[in-house]
């Protein structure tokens, strides 16, 4: 068989991610709610660029140094910090052309995982039509790496890889074998219609809206927001 | 809230089950292609008690012991053994009233991993209705292991937990708060009016088939062929 497609996978948690990584030259790093929605955000609204770090204590020591940093814990603000992954913080003048250090609870774990990847990009629902463009044009096999909850699978962000999948697909260039890839379109397609209403019973929603967080969901749930795609590049994220 | 409900939550794979375990009573090992089909199929044809084993040596051990052992690794049976996983192996009228060593790919392992449980027992297609009002009578908490493949996510596994969820949500006595739950009766759902058909495209159906296992796999995903539901007690699976 002479099939010159490339792969489209989808692997749903981070801790799995090593019984996948071998195989794939591009790495989407995904956590919709809220790390990568807000690094998406912060680019497009012009900050230059985002420093991932795995550990609070490592945002704390740049923060020390003068930096301006961000960090987030089960999805709070962690105590010291101004801000966490709400993508509003970003969205402010004073932040214009700065580096930001970020970490929070599942994001940064999934980048810090994929960093030794050819390419490592990001991805949620408000850069998904211009980030599965960008990738249609790659000729390369890629997966999506969800970022989940503290290890476990997460519904939102295995919805975003399905929809990046499926436009993938649709192109006739990509082929998705693993079960995971097959059941991210599926679930993708079952919510399509309506983000909102299919995610009314995940989880992580009802956590973040038990925090009064219904703002940021709403935000984060919807596509297309930007043509933003970051890139991780000597360890920070910028845009491609 | 006063909420008497209990959980049936789903675990995809035997790499997850640490994330999940602490908080269940009943275990609910599947791994529908095959070991947990053969398992079921073995009890009700006759067979007085499965011994799982992880590895093929335990296996070896017990048959130069003179005990009737079977070993499949990747979906083939192990060189030196006369039988695997598949269920049609099990229909033997020389088996009858034996006790039978197995060892599998996943099937086994999902066993070892959850032997501490409570209460494990052992969930395919082949006793869904048995097992799910069975379980639904227990008034305990409920977590379907899935099996996967080699730590990976499956297709099959995955839409069987969600049928059994889905039976005991109807129920009115149990709730699901986990996304990968809330995925898996997502999934079953839309497979419902045809498992094969759903399935076509799994990885581990196209596994199967490419090694004439077609037989098995319909079989297989045919429901409530048999009441037996095996349980796990001193090591040994038998009729509860």
């Amino acid at each position: 068989m002479n099939d010159k497609r490339k792969r489209i996978e989808v692997c749903f948690t981070p801790g799995e991610y090593t019984y996948y990584k071998d195989e794939f030259e591009i790495v989407v790093v995904i956590d919709v709610l809220r790390a990568t929605s807000a690094m998406c955000t912060a680019l497009d609204y012009g900050i230059a660029a985002i420093i991932p770090v795995p550990t609070v204590d490592e945002a704390w020591a740049y923060k020390k140094k003068g930096y301006l940093a961000g960090a987030e814990r089960n999805g709070k603000i962690v105590e010291g910090f101004d801000f966490g992954n709400s993508p509003f913080s970003y969205m402010k003048d004073e932040f214009i052309g700065k580096e930001v250090v970020l970490t929070t609870t599942n994001g940064t774990k999934s980048l810090e995982v994929a960093k030794n990847a050819e390419i490592v990009v990001v991805g949620s629902f408000l850069n998904l039509t211009a980030l599965s463009v960008w990738l249609s044009k790659q000729d390369k096999n890629i997966l999506c790496l969800c970022s989940g909850w503290q290890d476990k699978f997460n519904l939102e962000d295995s919805i975003c890889a399905g929809a990046i999948s499926d436009h993938l697909i649709s192109t006739g260039n990509f082929i998705s074998i693993e079960d995971s890839s097959i059941a991210a379109k599926y679930l993708f397609q079952s919510a399509r219609h309506s983000f909102l209403g299919y995610l009314k019973s995940s989880s992580h929603r009802r956590r973040l809206k038990n925090l009064n967080l219904n703002d940021d969901i709403k935000y984060c749930l919807t596509p297309d927001q930007t043509d933003v795609i970051p890139i991780l590049r000597d360890g920070k994220l910028v845009k491609i």
